[in-house]
């Protein structure tokens, strides 16, 4: 089977940078392929993307060796399995707020005995090699997001779940679930206290921390304090952000601020 | 944030006169919203339209000022919350039974601590502007469908559930709960009662009123009553209709009930 | 080889009753198959459609008797060839304004040696059946549009191109030729001694006369006057002024000429 | 209403040969309809297929007399009845191991009071005719899939749902539920007594018996032994497999075990 | 009519900011339509876009008021009549190197008796308003692209076609004609004397003058000489570049020349 | 640039063997580059393919090391150069019957000096490599179809074309051009001598001889004759033709023939 480069990343103690997919084109998916990322991630929760489009960029990611992850829309088996056929080497699944919806998300990720995974990894067998179904649960990853208050109050029941490899901070909805605005980069001591509490809860049950960041500044900062992968913004807003800084600079417009102000993207 | 017309309307009074869209063609949509409609509702129940021709559809109706509204397929976050994100202004589930049901769904309509709505308005931010997820919660419409003997039964307690703007009559469904045919325009004494009976307690609990229709003499008779909302067939039916019509008249058919006969529409 | 309904209404003497799409959706193709038309053609000129949703429509089409045709973009052998591979009865090509150009039209339509169409009736085989290839030169119609002052011009020279089935008139396309606005209908003498004049022309010639029209009462008058296939309006119109009726009577609208206002259509 | 064949030629003692269709295109679909089959299974599960591409597959397949199907992704009332209103004749659901799931699926097959599906057939009743919401009931077809050790626990439980139609058989989710690898056409004891004892259930109850198997050999003897219905492979596997065969002998490869090896395939 | 932003400014003097549109995707086009270009040009040329796309891409971007233009793949009425019927406000045409290709672009362009385009703009009359066909021909611009030391010979001729807008320089081809690479933003004094020779004619016919940029000090540099529509490379190249600068950030890459290595673009 | 397959093969004596896709689809792109394939060419002639297509597959094709290539629907620059702007690496023409035509054809695949491509290679340096401009013209393959009378007139004028790579021979065209019908794998006399003369023709020029067959046998023989690229069927022949074989053995029916009598194929 195909390795995943992110489990060796991790392996090596290194951290991932991560790219996060949102516009439905197998194109600019084979584009952002080219751009250096170690792995992309499909959103299929926020991003403009449905199934089938998921799987054209899946095959536009494919044409290169970064390694293709989804973040599905919600924890249900119909979603995670069908990204899995297609392809995915890990899943992200959002709002992940006990441990009883860890396991049902874990165990839509494995065959069994060690979870009910249905079998027919119909795409997820060509781009993986013929041992895919043999070695499938032992490569690929389940990411569970935590972004609510609930899950930090149950955060070692869901970090002690059996073969849950990862989680993922989705810092907007953690900073909303605490009473905050949405936005991500938090910088002051509540916000970023949970960010550092839910890091050192992984490192505890060896589970593997991710982060969705808005800047290699903060992603930086955030690999240094041991987060093990990092994402920057997405497609659509790294885009709309350059496009807006050239057009503000053919405009004689001032480019203060000109990614936060940047239209197009959203805020996680 | 860009205002929402039905909310306007409703605020003043009117009763908005609704489109309902079957057709998986983001040009159809334009075309539609042309034609003087105040919402149009992207049908992903019963319509032959799946997430992404539903964006394509949003995109048509974004061209106008005609506000878009959706009725999901089935009362799940999952299709919730990409619906919103992708700029729907107003959310119509269908088939909610029960208190616990319609709280599930306003929940997944409304950030938190209103609801668990996971942030990421990729779209709904380009079409509804910078300050929407601020102000979403007081401008999106959830809507529930009563269309149940058991959603009968637990009218007030759906009705009284915080968050909830409106409520949905599917004439067709609610009949054949009642163990009578399929069909819209009832003016049979039982089917009637149980349609004013609803608009009553919408009005009891201050719940705006909206009501499925195949014709304009019904719906123009139903505002009168008090709905605040009504939808007159869908795109494909009003085409099938228009069409059959045309092709009898050229035939030397009689268009004896030519609307009721056409084929290619369904029965809500 | 499946039989052409439009060439069996012709021989037994009837007027062939056509419908236009423009819709790019399989499903509307359906639906509109069910009400009644014998024949329906694909607008791939002014419609908004491709080949990939002419595929769609005509599988649609296909699921009934209806006869499936075509307008391509312009007289190019890669749209006609294309279009009768995917199963395509007849083929109507825009503006055919001499007889070099109608030449190359039908040549398209024929494989060798009355014309230099390509072997590879994909689809075509699918409907037309295993013989289809041995018979589709008989079958097939191929239609040229009489649109200009450049094409009565050269109309007899056009009329006696062997092989040609039909030639279909564009009103409004020749009222702009010949300095008037665009419209379809036309009631004054130029336009009407035009269209007479054409469908003349084509008795003389043994070649069938078809027309675009805007309602039923224009097309039975030309009906009577002996033209033999005449299509009303294409769906998005039918559509666009149906629901335009019904809004504008919810609104208490006058529906005065409601059909001429309703937006979304075109004129051809 | 339009009758099922797959219920026909039950009525009439025979066995059905099913087609399975995992590649996302109408026009593949239309292909596979002209090969003899007496029904397709879209398959929505493990196949490459989302809503538009079942709908489009469908339309392929309506144009032919082959009994359209779908196996849906999972036991969910939004997949079932949209296949339902798009026109499926039958829906084979993974993963039915209780009789509370297997309720829950039956009922969404099903218009009150005999389930709970929402009305609103609207391309089912072009395919099926005017009266489909009078008989569908009577007609379509529910299958639940029999594939863990759980569902055997409770083969009598879930074979007495009233409404059920009949279980299919995924060879490899049930030989891996009980430890042994995945595939498909079991000679072992072990595994072929499970086969045997889920048909034996099957009759007992009344309840038609259907199986995946991966070859014609192993249909024809299952065929034998009972069972109603049987499957060979999938689209995409039967192309693989005749591909490969065909460039192994133009490069002098051995032909050894061709199909076993193509890859391409998945196993079910 | 809806007013043609690109002809208002040009009107008051000043010079367009206009982007380009690679990515097929109409989400991707609304995005970009949020970050302040006056005009957006969908490539149909050497963009990954088709028609179908081309229109999704048009409805996304008519969401906003920035103006719709289309870059055609080659001189063919097909082409540019499909584009300006779905709503181009602006056709630019490659490859036009004598006075007859010009005439053929213009003429396909205009109605007659300006040209030859055939009625029937189905989209652009939702988009322009219900007397686009009486205005369109004062509205849409022709832009015939110079790029070849043919076209340059024929620049006179070229440029007095009546009904010409004007004229864009693709510096890429301009260069490989005259036996230099590809590349855009030339400073050598061979190739900057044709582009202000270009630039020098264009001024003498009173046609405007647009160029292809890499770089927003080339594009203010080109504006200052008197070129009165620039364009900034494209969308996937700005995504491509933004990305790549964030990466090579991340894992401590220089980021020399970033952008003219990053990879998924192309060169004009 | 990732170098060229066939040109490899070719110079080093060997023949290509060649698939042919006509479904539109990554995914069964995907899967047939995964069968052993050397080159696999993407039909927008008589394959259901469009551009938007092609590029899907082309995708799915590129996550393997076979080499994608195009037929294009016909002679025409807008074709040719989408195809290679999107990556392919050969591109074969169909109906090239005279020198004309053939430097028309070749001039569109090659840069200036040596044709006329227009710069933007898009796709291309995604798949090809950074140095795709520079050396594309020696990698990328010009193939010209000999398929009619009149191409066999004029082969020396063609087949001495500079720039022109091989042939491509259609036997059904060429059979129905000399009066015959359609079909392949041609043993008489008269069709033989003219495959023949061909293949003579093209090593006297230098020029590469492909052939279309319709069985490993027939493509044996040719390859023993000096041809030096065969294709087998295409995609969707193979798979009728095996899908027909398993039902008929089912069905009891004699498989006299299975592979002539499949349909859903097409004859070229």
């Amino acid at each position: 089977m195909r390795p995943n480069t992110v489990r060796s990343i991790w392996k090596s103690g290194g951290c991932v940078v991560n790219g996060w997919l949102s516009i439905p084109s197998g194109f600019a998916a084979e584009v952002m392929a080219h751009q250096g990322w170690d792995s992309l991630t499909v959103d299929m929760q926020h991003g403009i993307v449905d199934y089938q489009q998921m799987v054209s960029m899946f095959q536009g990611i494919s044409t290169t060796s970064v390694t293709p992850m989804v973040r599905v829309p919600w924890n249900d088996p119909a979603h995670v399995m069908k990204a899995l056929d297609a392809g995915a080497y890990g899943v992200i699944c959002p709002m992940i707020n006990t441990r009883e919806e860890a396991e049902k998300f874990v165990g839509a990720c494995r065959y069994a005995p060690r979870g009910y995974r249905s079998s027919g990894p119909i795409r997820a067998t060509l781009y993986g090699g013929p041992d895919y179904q043999a070695k499938a649960d032992d490569e690929i990853l389940a990411i569970a997001m935590i972004e609510t208050k609930e899950a930090v109050k149950n955060l070692d029941k869901i970090l002690s779940t059996p073969g849950l490899d990862g989680v993922y901070v989705g810092p907007s909805d953690l900073s909303i679930s605490y009473g905050m605005g949405p936005g991500m980069d938090h910088t002051d001591e509540k916000r970023l206290d949970l960010i550092m509490k839910i890091l050192k809860a992984c490192k505890k049950h060896g589970v593997h921390a991710g982060l969705h960041t808005g800047s290699t500044a903060y992603a930086k900062r955030m690999r240094e304090e041991g987060y093990q992968l990092v994402t920057l913004l997405n497609d659509s807003r790294i885009m709309a952000a350059a496009a807006k800084a050239m057009v503000d600079d053919m405009k004689g417009l001032k480019p203060v601020a000109a990614k936060a102000k940047a239209k197009g993207g959203s805020v996680y």
